[in-house]
Formats: C-alpha cells, structure tokens, sequence
C-alpha cells in the first residue's frame, strides 16, 4: 500500500464515513472509489456549499490546537447549511499537508473533526489527500432540506425585524485572547471555546425553514456589519440596526489586569467581529409572535427593521443613525 | 463592494453559473447565497467527487499556461464522474490565490475553466474564494447517472477481461518536454496538449454504465500500475496484463535531437505516467462482444485478464510473468 492510501485509511478510521454497506443519509457508496452516489429522495431537496480552511490564512499551526482546526473546518461549513435550514448530512474532504502533519497533528486533526461530524451527524463521503508546503483544507457539505423550503438571503421586504441568535462577537474576543498569548490561561477558557469550537444553529435554522418563518437568513461569519451589507443587498433592500439592541459579548472583568494591553470595545466586536457562525435572519412583523416558539428562543434578539432605501444605518444610543459601513472580515482586502 | 465580493463577480461572469431564474441541472439556487440547492428527480442518482490542484503539488504557476490550470483542474475533476459512468452537471470551486494572481492571471484560468465547463456542460454551483501564500484549488463535481448504474471499482471478477481507453503515457511525456523546457516549441504542441488539456472519457463511461457492459471502472489518474492495483484491491481480485499489447504514446522521431538528454521508454511512460484520464475496466467475457458499438471503440484495448489471485503480473513479451510493483504518482512519497 502506497503512503497516501495509508493516509486515506487513517483518515476513513476517524471520521464517521460510509461503504456500500451502510445506509441511511441517502448514501449508496462512499469514499474509496472515484465518487460517491447519493440516492434521490422525494419531497427532499439537497443544500451544497464548500468552504476553505487555511494555515496563515484562517488559522495559525503553531496557535491553534489541531483538534480546533479539524472541529472548526467541519462546523463552518455545516454552517452554512444552517443557514439555509437544511440539515447538514454529508462532507467531502480536500486535504493538503506537509509530511511532518500527517503523523500527530493529523490525528488531533481528525480527532476534532471526528467530534464535529458525530455532533453534526454528518458522514463523510469522499476526499483527496494530497501533500503541500502548509495545511489547506477544503470541505464541501450536503445537507437535506424539505423541498422548496430552503431560506435564501434574498427574500427580506422592508418592514420585516431582523434577528440574530447568541451574543455577537464572542469569537473574535476569543481570538484576541489568543493572539495576546492568554488563550492558554484557565481562567479564560470559556472565553477562547467560541473562536475554537464554534456552536452552530443547525435546529433554529431547520425550525426556521420549515414553518417558513424568516424571510431571509444567513450566517454571520465575517461580521455583522459585513453579512447584514450581504443580505441586504441580495434582498435590495436597506436595513436600520439599533447599538443598543445589538446582543454583545461580555467582557471578562479585569480582562486588561491579566492581559496587559488588551482594551476591547464591546460593540465594535459586535458590529465587525467574524466567525461566530449565529444566524442573521428576517421575519415579517405578522410572524414575530411564532418565533416564541422557536428552540433556542431565549438566545434571539430583534436588533432593527428591514428599509426600502438601500442603505444601513446604526442608531446610536444619542438617536443619530450614522451609515454603518462594512469593516468585517475580507481575505483580500489590504492592511 | 469589498474586494472578495468583486472577485466572486469576476469568477460568476467569467464561468457558466446559475441563479435562481435559470433552471435545468436540478440547480435551483446557484452561487450567490449561503449554499446551493439541488432538485431530486426520480430516477437518477447524483454522483459527487473533490479534487485538489496546488501550485508546487500538481502544477508550477511558472511553467504551466493559467488557462491550463484552469481547463486541467475541472475536467480531471469531472473525470472521476466519467469513472462511474456519470455526466458532469454542476461544480463547486474553492480558490485561494495570492493577491498579485487576482488580475491576468485569474483571468486566463477562469477563461481555461470556462471553456472546460462549457465544453463538458458543467455550471458553477458555489465556491469560497480566500487569499493565500500559492494557489490552491479544490474543485467539487456532481454528476447525474441512471439510478443503481453507477460503475464502482469493486465489481471485477475472475475471466473479466481488462480494458483501457486510448494510449497511456502521453501526459507522462508532455509534462517531461514541458520540464525540459521544450513545451513550447511548436513541433511538440501536439506533445504537450495531453498533459495540458487533458480529453476525459464522459460519453464512454456512460455507455459502459448505461449498458452495464463495465463490471468496474475507474479512471487513469496516477498511473495504470497504481490505479489497477486499485481496481484489483477493491474487487479482492488480481490481474494479469500484457506489455505488448499495453497501448502507448508514440515518441516522436528524433526527439532526442531537439531534447538534449531526454530518452523516455514508452513501455514504462504506459505503465507509470499518471495523469493520462484514459478509463480502466472490465468487462466479463459473454458482455466483450457488445463493446463493438461502443463510442471511442477503436480507441479501446484489451490489456488483460482479471485473476482469482490477489497479485498483478507484467508478462513480458518472452512470455515471462513478473509481479508489477505500483510505481505510479503518490503525492507522499519520499523522492
């Protein structure tokens, strides 16, 4: 057996995947062949999305735990099925590695992706494992969704409430902590866990679709004031978001005792923040009172109100709406 | 408009893609939102592999043409779907590129993968694009095939006579004129092509599959001394083939005179040179005749036959047998 088919076995071993023999998640044949099949089924609709996970880009090797970077690279893009409201059921791994990876890192790696997908119960249906001068992966997801009742970005109408799930910013605190060297700290792990093993909003979303109560939805995964510009702007609509509505991360206190120089502005986290994989969703106003329902109901916050112009504005406490222009995560942009 | 957002604009205008307006492929919501949304019909299975394609992997940005890499990424992609017997339909990219490979660069490769997807009938379904030290690309491909006719790797049995497609060792040998430098020279245009642009098996594959003539089938990626201990293994079986009747590239006359130093021997280019995306399978003895209307059927060529026992011999043309050791491309192993 040649090494990268050793690979590939070591890899079939971690993470829950599929032979012919199993059934279940509509799949027929999984890895270890040129191609999986997936067997239609009626009234059902499959959600796809990839999804790119880069040393230096998306994470550092030498900061980030391994088990991080595999639990994180799966639950990103199963996020994205979220929000679509489908059900996340099956990924595709693209694996790019330095020889010196493939041995302990590798199975920290896949330890963390393991525990991703039997959280998500999502199975793992083929791969390419390839070597390279630094870590890149690459996760293609398939969720289910009942026919017709994917939520896409585009359907906000002004007039409508928009929502977000969880406190935002969290993640992007949590990576503060850890560029600042403190993420190793006790007493900070409860702070650091959203930036390394985000949760995600798989049964708001599914809830959500299925009685078809957002109008519009996605996740918020390069911030705020960039995402809400996204879905905004797909439904060509503007949006007016209220500073004091915004549900914000809790800075720890005495934060800057233990980590001199470290000063975070809670809002600004908020607004700009990336990676806290909540949901960002609309609902009309003759729909509000269904969402007391909603799983997770408690954790959803009314930050503003869908607008015909096709601007967005933060009110601040003062009752000035000043634009909100998009300083969220952009991988291109130059600093 | 941030700068990532301007960069999907340019890959959706350069690419066959879709949007919720345009139908066919069981596409309903194409690039643009969270994830993508695919119909059911009845009576097709979806068929799914990923590929990655890395600078300093799998190409040079320096030697090899943009638009190759482009037109080369999606169609060997695509080639894992002709494997089973399936028709490309839809494709998901995962880009990552440095900065200064956003302007004429990712225009000649989007115009090669534009060409390769019109030229298969493919459309981009989604993607992620992110920046990067080299450039990175994973490509997903769905492909569509009569329900329960996909053609696995497993299903050779004792008797089945083995097939190849085409001549092998071809892109073996233009990527060795292109490593010598010589790629660009005219008279070896024809040379070069195979390792460059790449023709893949699509209508042949589903011919077998439709048929069920193919008892197993994949496709020539790393190698047919690799790739049929491949076959071999997942149908617990071995094999025999035959140098002489081995189908390989012809070198062309005097070669050796414009090429200082270059003496390739076509025998082991056939047996060890990957990347030919020819199609290897079987066929059981009573079905060899039926193959006769096959598409490409000239092009085909018994090599030899499928044994009971797990080993694969080379027998030479004095009639002795050799074990025939993998030699094939294997990203991991230590040159």
């Amino acid at each position: 057996m040649n090494t990268e088919a050793k690979l590939i076995k070591k890899i079939a071993r971690a993470l829950p995947s599929s032979s012919p023999r199993s059934g279940g998640s509509g799949l027929r044949l999984g890895i270890g062949d040129d191609a999986a099949i997936i067997v239609q089924n009626r009234g059902i609709d499959w959600v796809l999305s990839c999804d790119a996970f880069l040393e230096g880009v998306h994470f550092l090797a030498d900061m980030h735990p391994a088990d991080s970077v595999g639990y994180k690279a799966l639950v990103r893009a199963a996020s994205d099925l979220a929000a679509m409201g489908a059900t996340p059921r099956l990924f595709l791994l693209t694996l790019a590695l330095p020889s010196e990876r493939t041995g302990k890192w590798l199975d920290e790696f896949l330890r963390g992706m393991g525990r991703a997908a039997r959280s998500q119960g999502m199975r793992l249906a083929g791969g390419d494992t390839t070597k390279a001068e630094s870590i890149s992966i690459s996760i293609t997801v398939l969720g289910e969704v009942s026919a017709g009742k994917a939520v896409r970005r585009s359907g906000a109408r002004p007039g409508d409430i928009i929502y977000v799930s969880g406190k935002l910013g969290r993640a992007q605190l949590g990576l503060e902590l850890m560029q600042r060297g403190a993420g190793g700290q006790m007493r900070f792990a409860e702070v650091v866990r959203p930036h390394l093993y985000p949760h995600i909003r798989v049964e708001l979303g599914r809830w959500l679709a299925e009685r078809r109560i957002a109008s519009a939805m996605m996740d918020l995964s390069d911030g705020l004031s960039t995402d809400l510009e996204r879905l905004t702007s797909a439904s060509r609509v503007g949006g007016r978001i209220y500073a004091e509505r915004i549900p914000h991360v809790t800075i720890p206190a005495g934060l800057g005792k233990f980590v001199p120089g470290i000063n975070p502005d809670s809002l600004h986290l908020a607004l700009h923040g990336g990676e806290d994989y909540e949901l960002l969703f609309t609902v009309s106003a003759h729909k509000v009172r269904q969402l007391s329902r909603a799983p997770e109901f408690r954790e959803l916050t009314a930050i503003g109100e869908i607008t015909g112009d096709k601007r967005i504005a933060l009110v601040r406490p003062d009752g000035k709406a000043k634009p909100l222009a998009s300083q969220g995560w952009d991988p291109f942009r130059k600093s």
